[in-house]
């Protein structure tokens, strides 16, 4: 994210605007925790994981009280547009905002890629290459032993990490929340995986699939498949990372972007990645469609996997 | 690319085809260097760099006679249609047996994404990192003395690489094929990257940008900018290395479309990503336009260097 | 390994040697699954994990007469001298048929450091390697939610990857096989990061340690320390990845030496670090040793982690 | 280095000493750029690549008024010791400081590992991975094109890096400070390569090798040995990157050892790896002794490379 913020703060001094950071999200949008923002404070910071602005939850901006005090510290600061980057939380609040008369403007962020409005959002990509360098190394220890691993990816609502991660690892199958798979369907395609001579079957879980890790692992141990099992939990490493030349450019443009719409007038809108340009969608209707993962997708996984 | 060889061999078998490779590209070709690809030949394939089939130039196939003698092959070995992986030397090729008859779907491969008819090309992605990641590692070697950094990076008709390489690792200025830049206009964007503080400026250069970066650290140091001038050359390391998740995903998906390009009887196109899908462009239409980088890009260098 | 296999081709080769690789490990000498090594058959290898000769468990050469019939088709294939590379089972089989009159070296190789009698094994450095990456990002999503890490690394009789880690990741406790630590300990500890301000705690935790890091991470929560626990199970992504440098200059000079030392006629030894050079440990001494980790280190990780 | 400034700061600070950081080494010890370090400012830091108290050179310090401005400005401040972390010229610094009456200790780092006294200093490794990522990425693109791959490594006075790297990434042909090479001898070594079939040939050229990386090219070129060459100058990104673990563990021990040190009453030092300990070496024998490859090393290239 911090190639966004560098990108917004230097579009936004071109343009002759002062910029106020905001740190630790909403919560210190209502504490007034702000600071000005010069070229310098966000030179070197392109290839830091995470965000210089830091974060956090607020319970408190969730009230309508909280977001009244939010809005009493932006006046007395002299703040007259706000630009949020984050997930489908922050573009609720963004949009909480914009309709109490807030000129604001939205950047999806999103490591499971769960936000409707953007074919892709900031830090799916890195997250996605953390995953991937993940099982290529799993497959680096084939042996003659039949092994099948299974991978736990990020992703509580969305199948969007798994599926894609089973296109470009060559998992087996992947379990997702959108879609429920079988005992039956699971075993099927790990012994299929052996019967073709595979030397092991890589099994990619989404945290939201329903199966815990654990638990998958200890039935297709009972199962007695031919494979002896081997569970890795990516955890929190799949959010950090120096963010890759994708993200870093997406970020780029979509802050870019947002201070081009202020300036023209724009907002109440998130950026979002249409084709090659960048657009912009009323927050409105950002919070109020699901993105649901391309099943075209998930049927590819078994095709390559062949 | 070998993300998209076994893209095709995979979905190709599930189509009840059967597949051969053809080795050493249309080098190869002529010579009827063929091999018999299964579902197990494309295991194992996805995280290394270069290419299964290796590639090859070949003079004789630039010839008509080389040509026809390809086609021979082609017909003795009971191949039905092509699918070629490449760049425009490539794209040339395809379109030359596709006017003879031959069945041939494209899909593009190029380090500098210099292909008219896709937004981007296999491989582009993962040098594009390869390029941040070694400009990382020099601004981390901040230091009190103020250094100019000249990279040169690939791209020999193409700015793509350089611009891009630009916006997001904080490039003072690009320099590519695409536009003529003087020397006083270097020389002020190093001077003002002194005068604003910077204790480094990054100059990228395009291998084919008109100034060859060992005569550019010349005279920057000649004209004794503040600067001491360090330079690298990455060189071919731009070509290898393993995929990035993004290029493994474009080329799977390529790969997948090729073949159901041929069963669906379409032909004579190359596979081009337009927004979120996979298009068919004319092959004819590929070879006869210019792909140009996007000057908008080239001026949110300077934005972005502030 | 794929570098100490190298090394022990090329000089025999040098040597006037023929080599004859055995697929497999211990299982393939029992069948015979040999094939001649040239230069060029370990040409490309040294950048992969894993090893080009692959590996097996054996059960039958665990047996007297599984050894017999091992020696017996090494005599067939008229091989003089075996040079083993592998962890401490390897080290116990090579001693088994060093004591039935085999020339045997061994070269050792383990991700947990535990082989009694080198300094540090092959493999355990591309092993740190991938822990620290994994922390490292762990410490980019830096918030201002307090959370606690726990990371479970390989070592099931060895805490040696856990300590090292632990000092080079800033660890705030580990927990290793070496020594037991009880629930206060730990509690402890994390209590202590989060008054002294810190934002987040890091625990690893080797998975021979005692406490299972699912129970782990519930205990802490229980706790209520300050921090929401995170948990990252690493599992075998430890036992791939391109080796380092490192390894595969230990790798390249135990290749070098395992073969010198054949051709002076010394056998029935490993090779080990020892200081800059590489030493010849008699087998039997490291089979009969256990290796223990330095409880300096275990100290230097809380004297850092301040 | 920072992991070594972190060990020292933290260990210090466990002795119940007070830290202050000098800014931009011996200009800014002249100048009294000093800055109180707590526990919190070394959190962090581990996995960034340079130092975070910056560095520089100093002309003022070489002469001896300036080395009594600097001797005058610590005891101002308060410090009764001094901690140098850098190459040759810091440890002749160091030196005369510790002539002056200075307690001070040496911590060793360098790129180029030419530092005598220790086996290695701190930035070696990471250096040497660098480079091997680099020539790993050459190879990938393999191809039937026959190629000779020419890189240019650090190394003004010693060819370790270039030695090691030939080593663990299959070089024909090092180029190195302490071994003229003649024309003749490196053309026969590319056309040996050519005549065994390899499809490349890499050519490793130490900055201070004698010949330059570009007149190499030439030469190559207008021999026509049968490959085409390619040239990359990797330049400072071998300077930067995050560390290795080994680096990190290499900086943490050396830090640690450095404080220690000054509690037992030991000075006038440099901080040695020797076998697996850190030893105390007299600053006045690390300057009056050179460091040199060792040859063995530059043999084992050759066997290696066959």
């Amino acid at each position: 994210m911090n190639a966004a913020i560098r990108a917004v703060v230097r579009t936004a001094l071109v343009n002759n605007m002062n910029v106020i950071g905001v740190m630790h999200g909403y919560e210190g949008l209502v504490n007034g925790e702000f600071r000005p923002m010069g070229a310098r404070d966000v030179g070197g910071i392109l290839q830091r994981g995470g965000t210089v602005l830091l974060t956090s939850r607020s319970k408190r901006f969730m009230e309508p009280s909280g977001q009244r005090e939010a809005i009493r510290k932006m006046n007395e600061a002299g703040m007259d547009a706000l630009i949020v980057i984050g997930g489908e939380g922050s573009m609720n609040g963004a949009n909480a905002l914009a309709q109490q008369g807030v000129k604001v403007i939205g950047i999806p962020g999103s490591i499971d890629n769960d936000i409707w409005g953007t074919n892709i959002a900031i830090g799916t990509d890195t997250a996605m290459n953390t995953i991937m360098d993940a099982v290529d190394k799993l497959r680096d220890t084939a042996s003659s032993h039949q092994r099948a691993f299974l991978i736990e990816t990020m992703g509580r609502n969305s199948g969007y990490l798994a599926v894609m991660a089973g296109i470009i690892c060559g998992a087996e199958i992947v379990l997702i929340p959108e879609t429920p798979v079988d005992q039956q369907e699971i075993a099927a395609s790990v012994e299929d995986a052996y019967r073709r001579g595979k030397t092991h079957a890589i099994i990619i879980n989404a945290e939201g699939s329903g199966i815990r890790t654990t638990d998958l692992a200890t039935m297709i141990d009972e199962m007695d498949l031919g494979f002896k099992t081997r569970m890795t939990i990516l955890g929190h490493i799949q959010r950090g990372g120096s963010p890759t030349a994708y993200d870093r450019l997406l970020a780029s443009r979509m802050g870019v972007k947002a201070v081009e719409a202020l300036v023209e007038g724009t907002h109440g809108v998130m950026t979002g990645l249409k084709g090659k340009g960048i657009d912009f969608i009323p927050l409105a209707d950002v919070i109020s469609n699901k993105r649901k993962v391309n099943m075209e997708y998930y049927h590819m996984v078994k095709v390559l996997a062949r």
